[in-house]
């Protein structure tokens, strides 16, 4: 394995003397606390209203009886291209797993593109197909979109915004709210790979073999839960922040805690290994092909066949339950048995992931 | 009026030796010619179906019985607050105009928020307040967001990206494929002023009083004409490319071409002179609150009576009418009478206007 020494002129050039309190930092942006505390103060605290209120991956809207799911997402990863995805699918994957955290059957969505002057349109052609590649995959057509382009180093190559709107077609209330304690807490598959591919792209990190991000769309395997009458009570995809961020979330606004098994939570071997050379907990790294499942109790293990069936280079997991506390904490138990407190991510871990 | 000297540091620090037909280049957001082929050969292509072939502002969708309007816009205006408006309030109206353009009541807003490190915060606040004014103006809410952070000197401090869904409440085919021989063409006010304010804030112009952009919201005009029976072909709004490039698209895709009169086209003698000073023609500047209504020719009247009622600082116009030709030529009768193609436009005129 080997690693690149950092550019020096680069981290000279660019001092970042930016106080958190009063301007904008890279933790705004990381999927912790930093950046939950900057949407209440400062989005939540504007746009005050019972929709955006549900804090909800996607907003779900009745328009003349029909129930719609309603969310979106702004992707600015770097490198643009990296092992197992792209900017392109993964807009797509992102915004259809958003609606598919809604319970929602992802059926449209909007692209907007915010193009580098100087971006190469070879570039721009071969991610624009791998969006359309993951739409169809995803069974969702971009129907409307808009392109601007800004000044050379006034952007970074290629930011994709999308939109989507998905149909809810079932009567479940799916969202912290519905927490219970006792809940069957479930995971699609294994943890870290996404966060880690692009680490490893971006550091110039060389393992024996290439880890690819898990990048997927997982609206299938939820619709399927739903279709199959699993009583579902809460989903939330693991993207930034990884696994112990969203379940503190979950924790916080449904005032349930948690307790997680941690060697029940899967995590390939060279992935545990890049965490531990990159000092990261593969907890709180990114997943792109993610999502916890709540399920009641007597459906955990119907629910789990179900997500075998949905999962093709991995395996479902039942990592723990929900408990019957009013302190909302979430606690980890080790290999060893050992019972710790698993926080929320404090700062930045890896930026620009998504 | 005074002009500042141009930064020449700046402009040799970027010698943007890009080639249009490899490279992206500000032109290809510039809303003319060179946008339109990049749409066309990137965009469509990869995307084609039906809903995004429909070539407008919004797709119509109809989700399990109910119609609906989608659409989406990324904001990248510099600078981000100028005379009239801001970023914020831009982003509301844009958006919201665009599902008016499709006939559609605005209902919801997404918000995508891509902001560049270093970025202050009470900025922030400001503009996101902005927003929600803009949207409380504009009967919309704002139920869904996201947030992202890039490196300083990857952004130019605040991009936001907003989608929309508006709902159809009635039958009409509104759309280019509408327009017929006839028609009478109107705008809703005066044109030139967004494109002006923008450019002198930028170019350091000091005019006698201070032009103000037109940004504001539309639909409640669209919405009244509708309601009150008038027969509405097409409806678009005239942002990137002016009138000119907007009266050329729809020319290409109704396959009719049409008749203006200059001397109908309403331009305030600030904007004129501003216009003169810059060597812009006021045709080809953007507008964020103007837009163009065809509509059958014995309604024109009672349609100027209503967007008469609309208006609060400008005037309606009816400036011309759909020909009865098969060449798709958009002709400019002149104040004295002479006749002149109008083109699209073919370049960059304004980069960043929105």
């Amino acid at each position: 394995m080997g690693k690149k020494e950092p550019d020096i002129n680069a981290m000279l050039a660019c001092p970042r003397p930016f106080e958190p309190s009063s301007h904008i930092t890279m933790a705004h942006g990381g999927g912790g606390l930093v950046m939950h505390r900057l949407i209440e103060d400062v989005f939540m605290k504007a746009f005050d209203n019972p929709l955006l209120g549900q804090r909800h991956d996607a907003a779900s809207l009745s328009i003349k009886g029909v129930h719609l799911a309603f969310t979106t997402d702004s992707y600015v990863v770097q490198p643009l291209i990296f092992p197992g995805g792209d900017i392109g699918s993964l807009a797509v994957h992102g915004t259809v797993n958003d609606l598919a955290m809604a319970g929602a059957r992802p059926l449209y969505l909007s692209a907007g593109f915010i193009l580098e002057e100087g971006l190469s349109l070879d570039l721009l052609r071969k991610i624009v197909n791998s969006m359309r590649c993951a739409a169809d995959a995803s069974k969702v057509a971009l129907v409307t979109g808009d392109t601007k382009v800004v000044n050379h180093r006034n952007g970074d190559g290629l930011f994709i915004n999308t939109a989507g709107i998905g149909v809810i077609e079932h009567d479940r209330v799916i969202g912290p709210g519905s927490v219970c304690p006792g809940d069957a807490i479930l995971i699609n598959g294994d943890l870290g790979r996404h966060g880690i591919a692009i680490m490893a792209v971006r550091e110039g990190l060389e393992f024996e073999t290439t880890i690819e991000s898990d990048s997927a769309p997982v609206a299938a395997a939820v619709l399927d839960l739903l279709g199959q009458g699993i009583d579902v009570h809460c989903l939330r995809d693991l993207t930034r922040g990884g696994l112990a961020s969203t379940i503190n979330e979950i924790a916080e606004s449904s005032g349930c805690g948690a307790l997680i098994r941690e060697s029940a939570v899967p995590v390939r071997d060279d992935v545990a290994g890049a965490c531990e050379v990159l000092g990261f907990d593969p907890l709180y790294v990114a997943n792109e092909g993610r999502f916890m499942a709540y399920v009641a109790e007597q459906d955990a293990n119907r629910a789990m066949e179900i997500l075998s069936r949905h999962a093709t280079d991995t395996q479902p997991a039942l990592i723990g339950h929900v408990t019957d506390t009013a302190s909302k904490r979430v606690i980890l138990e080790s290999r060893i048995g050992a019972m710790r407190i698993l926080d929320m991510l404090s700062g930045e871990q890896l930026p620009r992931i998504c």
